[in-house]
Parts: structure tokens; C-alpha cells; sequence
């Protein structure tokens, strides 16, 4: 079957993924590695490279290639994946080189000084960086947004989870919004009964990577295709040939570090296991933000709080951090599954972490759409979280509105995600348990293949083979259904 | 003044300089961090960036460029720094693009093949491969010499050398031969009255690297700017803004990796204190391998084994190893001066090293100029290995004429390098030693930063402003002069 422009585009996605490599392990190293009087040339040298991807993407016999290829004689997967290489190309297009280019240039000064005001509590200095991701990623909307009849915030919303509308988040988050305070509520009453035992440290940087390490073998991890190493941002990098986890340590605390790597194993297993005769190809792609975090949630909240998994966990604890009683596994588990309104996102607990994410939702809109200024934030961040969590965040804006840095690297519309992946996750194993009614007690004796075959043949192999709604029916039988993910707050909180 | 042609020349280069830093990013993590299975995907991902910086190095209009820009109004540096593109653009449009690609896999079948033909000592089977690397070799040779009068050897030097010629060479290291045996029985008999303890192992690697890191900070490497880390094949790579520097280490010897480290750290000061105005462009880069051989030389023995450096170097050595009798600073400096002709290059002491050198020198050059053949290699290896060592090579292919693969690499005229380097070093330190008679006694009490200094402002600042011959005279005042080597071995060995 002769395909000359499908060969084509399939050729130069190929050239897009190798140059691409580069630029995803530059990243990685830029977090991990990179000493500080590295960062003008390495943002610079990532600039050029966004700019000539860029170029490359917007080549314009593409979009004579892409009506060409339209008309060809293609398979299935072919034709997925032109259906990708079109959404690609259109995300691509909407954008000139110079915006592109001065986008990655505003998001490594703004992340990289982060680092430092972060810790400084430096507020202003921070927003004078803040103002400009936020300028270029407007003006970004914008031409996203252009011809295709949605807002600004939809517009960059749908580069995350293709599909999705603010009016649909509004549903979902107001729904849980509705119950959400009240469970939180019932859940800390009912915790207010219970005894937990606190780890005693400190636990050494060594012991604790010694123990992530244990506990990614345990989650699947391949070494050969990966590594773990130290970011103050955690984050799963790399390329899916070569993946690159990174984590932070506390040595007062071993559990964020711990829950927070097994977290980033479930994204890096989605991408060691996308479908390998695709890689390189659209199609061999993970489908959304969304649905990786449904997988590292899989692996963090529906595994890694789930009281029989406390039992795998118990041994590797001691094992490397010593006997304590608090290692005891209904203890770990009770430690697990503590609910505590908190500052930090990333540290919150599975109950209150959607609070975080409305909470950024509600505000990261409005700044898109123009409604309120970065100066705004501040103030609005305070009274959200009294409102949502009851805490007082007023001056502390290293742990308020500094501490991620997603703003700050120009990643708006992405914060729902956290959420909706929690959704999708509750929903996976509510499938999992219709079709294997003893896959708790599986998990118990330790067991968990049955969970990582259900979740490689549903959604790793699957890649971008069909769109956010379709994966999820094939997978689960319907589309996005926040019962499930209610019933399993109510079932391991309220049980 | 409006200078367009070089102005656009300029910029191009940037670029080349930006996507440059990613390539040399991803050749350092390739050897220092990634996990077997991004192998075949890492080396698809160069490749293509390799195809892209050629294609960028060749475009057409660089031809016309360079020639507008020489009648332009230039300053002297920019006037040094076209010269420098020129030279730049010649060494990529010499070569038609079927014969880099012919090299590109000769070379790697060659390399590949010698790893198991050097283990079975299998010269017949070599000989095949490095037939046709010679081959192509002298074809490049050919087409580089072209037009330039130079002979065929020549041109290949001068890709490693600028302006350096074999009857330099001849002339230096014909000197050298003439007394450098005698030097080596002479320092023989004297170190066979010597009593030299040796350091009792094992050494961890963690003692090791933290031993390493304390004498990069003694030699006044910027942290902030590189670091140090591990691979199988040490070296000195990344961009001159962020210098990434490897070692490895041998748990039974921990001398050849710090002393390693020294040497790549003269490499790394020297990429480090580059004219920083001028990096991305040809002014800005190290200006050849010799010099840049004469600054790792210049750590590792000028300084490294001056007999005043062990008394800096013991009490690290002590502090990181524990107290040993071997560590005392008169055993130190005996153990890192002691002189052993042996078979193999990279094991060799600083006076028999240069014997390694102008054996491989007399070969590779005649080689080249056709007036020898691969065949005639062993018996003219063994010839000279008796001739300057004294040792018998002969049936010895793994460890005679088979123990480097630079030749199998198509690396042919690059040898000479070392022992150049060998020699600028012992030039600078006799210059220094002129204008700062007081130098060993300012080494003694520890204050290194005149050496530094000099070399900063001698070498490190200056890029590729000048010719390799202008810059030693600069620096020196005098061309090289091998008297410098042979007074510096003669004080050092028989002092
Ligand atoms: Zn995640
Ligand atoms: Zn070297």
C-alpha cells in the first residue's frame, strides 16, 4: 500500500522525537544536576532547541501532507495516529516562533529563580518573573482559543486533557465541593478516636533512597530503562526508553519522599510501557495529563494507601530505616490515611488534596481569562484556603502561593488534572474489583500483577490510540463517573 | 559600522554554540548516567543532532558569507574570530558527505570489532578493519590538504594543532629522542636506590570522591559552575558554562583516580575561564588540544608532582584515607614520580610517556604519506618499543600496536598533542618561574592562585584568539623550545 505522505509526516515525527530526547534529558539535568552558573546557557540552549521543534512542527507542507495522507489508504493505528499528528500540528501552529521561544525563556528564569525566592519567602521578587509567564501565557491562550470558540482557559485546558471544558470542571469540582467540606469533617472526627504512632527520625538521605529504590521494584520499575535522582521539585522526566524520576528528601519525615517516589513510578511505568512499535509517533504517546495522573495515583493513593499494601510496605520500612513501632502496618496504613488540612499540596493527604485543586483551579482561571492580576493572587489564595481548609496562609507565601512552580514554568490549565486523574484512578479499580472480586485479597498477599497487567493492557499500551472519553469507556464501561471516586473516599475513610 | 555578513555569521554561530551545549549534555549523561536500555535511542537522538549541526555547518550560504565578511570593517578580535569560522567552516565543507559517512562507519566497525580483537591479541583480524579506516583516512587527508600546500600528514595535525607542522614536530621530538633513553636509565639507577612505600588499600569509592572533590577545590575549580561524577572512561565534557568532569575509581589504588581528577580539572579551569564575552563563537573556544593538553599537564604533573604539592596533597589524601605511612608527603611525591617503562600509554609516567608518544608519531606520519603500509606496523612498533624502552613487544599486539584505538578510530595526527602538551606546560612553568622566582616557595606554603592566575590570563582568556605559535610566543616569549621539558625532567628526576 503506497502511503507517501503518511511515510512523510511519519518520518518527521521520528526526527521531532530524537531532537526532542535531547531536550528532555537537558530538562531532567537542568533539575537534577545543573550547577547555578549554568542556567543562562542551558535556558538558552533550550530555547533554540523549542524554537527549531517548533520550526519543525510548523513546517507548512504539513498541512498539505496531513490532507494528503487524509486520503490515503491507512490502517487503524495509522490513522489514530495522523488523528494525533493533527492535534499536534494544530497545537503547534497556533503559536509563532517568537512566542514560543520567548515563552521558554521567561519560564527557566521565572522556575529558576523560584528556587532561591521560594525559600527567601520573596514574594515580590517572584511576581516580577510571575508577570511575564503570565503575559506570554495569555497571549498564548489567545491564539489557542482563536477560531475554535473556546475561552482562553479552555483553550490551554484542552492542550492537558484533550476534550475537557471549564464547564465540565466546574461540574465535577462543584459537585465535589458540595460534599467534600462535610467529609472532611466526618473523616477527622472519626480519626480524632484514633492512636497513631509517629516514625521517630531522622532518617538519612541514604536510607530513604535505598528504601524509594525498594519500593519501585516493588511498583515494577525498570532500571534499565530508568533512574531515580534529587530535585527540589519532584518530577517523572526523561524520554520512555529512559526515564527520569526524581524525588526530595526530609530527614524529619521519610513518608513524602517515600509516597512521593511511588507516586512518580506510576507515571514512569505509563511511559516505560507505552506501546514500543510507537515510540517516537504520536500515537505512542501518553493520552493526557489527566490519565498519567490516574495512573501515579493508581500507584500512590488506590495501591499505596490501601490498608493490605501497608503489609508490603511494613518490611521494606524497617528493613532500611530500622524497627519502629510506628512500621507497624495497620499503624503505617492509620499514618497513610491521616486526614490534616495542610499548606502544601504536594504533602496533602488523598481527602483534602482536591481542596488544593480547586482552590488553584478557581484562581489560575480567573488569571487566564483576565479577570484578576498575579498581584491578586496573594489575597485570594489566603481566603481559599480559609474558606476550603480553615488555615491561615496571610505573609507565608512559601508555603502559600510560591510553592509550586507550575505558574511559574507558564503550566496553567494543567492543576485540574491532579483531580480528575484521582477520578479516573477510583474509577480503574472499581473496574479492576467488577472483574476480579478477590483483588484485595490479592493485593494482601502481596499479589499486585493482577493491578499493573489491568492498567498496562487498558491504558499503557493503549497510548494515544483513541481519545480521553473512548479510553476511558473501553477501559471502565462508561465515561467519567465522580461516584466512584466519592464511594472511595466513603469506603477507606468512613469504613 | 555595519557589518551584516558577519553579523549573521555571528548568530549562526550562536546557535551552533546553543545546540551544541544539549549534544555535549546528552554525551556526558550518556556516559555518566544512562541506563542500558536508552542506549539505542540516545544514539539515534545524537545522530540526528550530529546530521543537524553538519547540515547547519554546510549550508550554502556560509561560502559567500565569510567572503563578505572579510571585506567588512572589523575589529581585531572579531577580525581573529572570522578567521576562526573560516577555519570552522573549512574543516566541515572539506569532506563530501558520502566520505563522512563512509569514515563514520568504518571507524565504528573498527572500533567495535577491536574490543574482542584486542582481548584475543587478533592482529590479522584488525589489520582488515584498520586498512580501510587508513584508507578513507588518506582520502580526508587529501581532500583537507587540497589547495593549502600542506602535506597530507599535515592537514590532519592541523585539525588538532593549528599551525602546528610535522617539521615542528620532527624538529622537537627529534630533539627529545635525542636524550630522553639516556634521561630514563639515568632516573632508573637513581630511584633504584629509593625506598618507596606503597599505600595500603582498600579505598572506598565514597572516600574517594570526597577526596577528589577537596583537591578540584584545591585546584580552584568552580563548583558552581561543573561537577564532578563517574564513568567508565574519565573525561572533560559539557559547555564551558557548566564543565562536567569524570573519573573512575579502583578500590585497590586511589592515586590514579585522584590524580586523574587533577588532570581533568586543568581541563575543566581551562573550558571554565574561557573568554566569557566571546563564548558561542570560534574566539571563544579552547584553542587546541595541545593547549589543552599543556593545562591538565600543567595540574597533574607541573604542579600535581612538584615535590612542594605534596605537602598540600597529604594531608587530604590523610584526611579522607586515614593516616598511612605511604601518605607522608617526601613517599607521596616519590610514588607519583616513580618511573617504570612499560607497555602500555595511559598507565605511563610523566618521562617515559613521552617515548609512547614519538613511537606512535614516527608511525602514524608515514602512515598517513603512504610511505608505509598497516602491515608494516607491528615490526616497526616493536622496532621502536626496544629502541626507546628497552621492553620486547614483539607478538605482544594487545599490548603493543592493538592498545588504543584512536588509529581504529580514524583519530590519526592527534598523538602528538600529549607530548606538545608536556612541553608548553614545562614552558609556562619556566616562564612563571622568571617572572616569579619565589614560585616553589609560594607552591610550598600552599598559595597556588600566581599559577592560576598566570595561566588565566595567559591561556584560559585568550580562546582562539591567536594561532597556536602566537600564542606561545605571547605567552613565553619564544616559540616552543623542548629545553624547557628536558631541564624540567632533569631538575624533577636527577635534581
Ligand atoms: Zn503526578
Ligand atoms: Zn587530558
Amino acid at each position: 500500500m503506497s502511503t507517501p505522505a503518511y511515510t512523510e509526516l511519519f518520518q518527521r515525527h521520528q526526527r521531532l522525537h530524537r531532537l526532542g530526547h535531547l531536550q528532555s534529558i537537558a530538562q531532567w539535568d537542568q533539575s537534577a544536576n545543573m550547577p547555578p552558573k549554568g542556567n543562562e546557557a542551558r535556558s538558552l540552549a533550550l530555547a533554540e532547541m523549542g524554537g527549531l521543534l517548533h520550526q519543525l512542527a510548523t513546517e507548512p507542507q504539513l498541512k498539505s501532507l496531513l490532507e494528503q495522507a487524509a486520503a490515503e489508504n491507512l490502517e487503524a493505528d495509522q490513522r489514530a495516529n495522523l488523528r494525533e499528528m493533527g492535534r499536534a500540528w494544530r497545537a503547534s501552529n497556533a503559536l509563532p516562533q517568537s512566542l514560543v521561544e520567548a515563552k521558554s525563556l521567561a519560564n527557566s528564569r521565572c522556575e529558576h529563580a523560584w528556587r532561591a525566592q521560594r525559600q527567601a519567602n520573596d514574594w515580590a521578587g517572584y511576581v516580577e518573573n510571575l508577570r511575564e509567564v503570565v503575559r506570554l501565557t495569555r497571549e498564548e491562550a489567545t491564539l489557542l482559543a482563536d477560531g475554535t470558540g473556546l475561552s482562553r482557559y479552555d483553550a490551554l485546558l484542552d492542550l492537558y486533557e484533550p476534550g475537557m471544558r471549564s464547564a465540565e470542571v466546574d461540574r465535577v469540582f462543584g459537585d465535589l465541593r458540595s460534599w467534600l467540606p462535610a467529609l472532611i469533617r466526618q473523616v477527622r472526627e472519626k480519626q480524632a478516636q484514633e492512636t497513631v504512632i509517629r516514625p521517630v527520625g531522622p532518617f538519612t538521605q541514604a536510607a530513604q533512597k535505598a528504601l524509594g529504590l525498594d519500593a519501585m521494584r516493588l511498583m515494577g520499575f525498570d532500571f534499565e530503562a530508568g533512574r531515580l535522582d534529587e530535585s527540589s521539585h519532584p518530577f517523572c522526566g526523561g524520554v520512555p526508553e529512559d526515564v527520569r524520576m526524581t524525588t526530595r528528601y526530609r530527614e524529619d519525615d521519610f513518608l513524602p519522599s517515600l509516597m512521593g517516589t511511588i507516586h512518580e513510578t506510576g507515571h514512569g511505568r505509563y511511559e516505560q510501557n507505552l506501546p514500543r512499535e510507537w515510540l517516537g509517533q504520536p500515537l505512542g504517546q501518553a493520552r493526557s495529563m489527566g490519565l498519567h495522573e490516574s495512573q501515579s495515583l493508581s500507584f500512590e493513593m488506590q495501591l499505596g494507601s490501601h490498608p493490605a499494601f501497608a503489609r508490603l510496605l511494613s518490611p521494606l520500612v524497617s528493613r532500611h530505616l530500622g524497627e519502629q513501632p510506628a512500621f507497624e502496618p495497620g499503624n503505617l496504613n492509620r499514618l497513610l490515611t491521616r486526614v490534616n488540612p495542610g499548606f502544601i499540596r504536594v504533602d496533602a493527604d488523598e481527602v483534602t488534596y482536591p481542596a488544593h485543586v480547586i482552590l488553584r483551579y478557581e484562581i489560575e482561571r480567573p488569571l487566564v481569562e483576565g479577570e484578576i492580576e498575579v498581584e491578586d493572587i496573594p489575597a485570594l489564595w489566603d481566603a481559599k484556603m480559609m474558606e476550603l481548609l480553615g488555615l491561615d496562609t496571610r505573609g507565608n507565601y512559601k508555603d502559600g502561593c510560591m510553592q509550586d512552580v507550575h505558574w511559574g514554568c507558564g503550566l496553567i490549565g494543567y492543576f485540574p488534572c491532579y483531580t480528575l486523574g484521582a477520578m479516573y484512578a477510583a474509577q480503574w479499580f472499581a473496574t479492576m474489583r467488577r472483574a476480579m472480586p478477590d483483588l484485595d485479597a490479592r493485593i494482601a498477599a502481596g499479589d499486585l500483577a493482577p493491578v499493573f497487567d489491568w492498567l498496562r493492557e487498558n491504558i499503557w499500551l493503549q497510548g494515544s490510540r483513541y481519545e480521553t472519553p473512548e479510553l476511558v469507556r473501553r477501559a471502565s464501561g462508561e465515561t467519567l463517573n465522580p461516584a466512584h471516586f466519592k464511594a472511595h473516599l466513603q469506603s477507606r475513610y468512613l469504613g
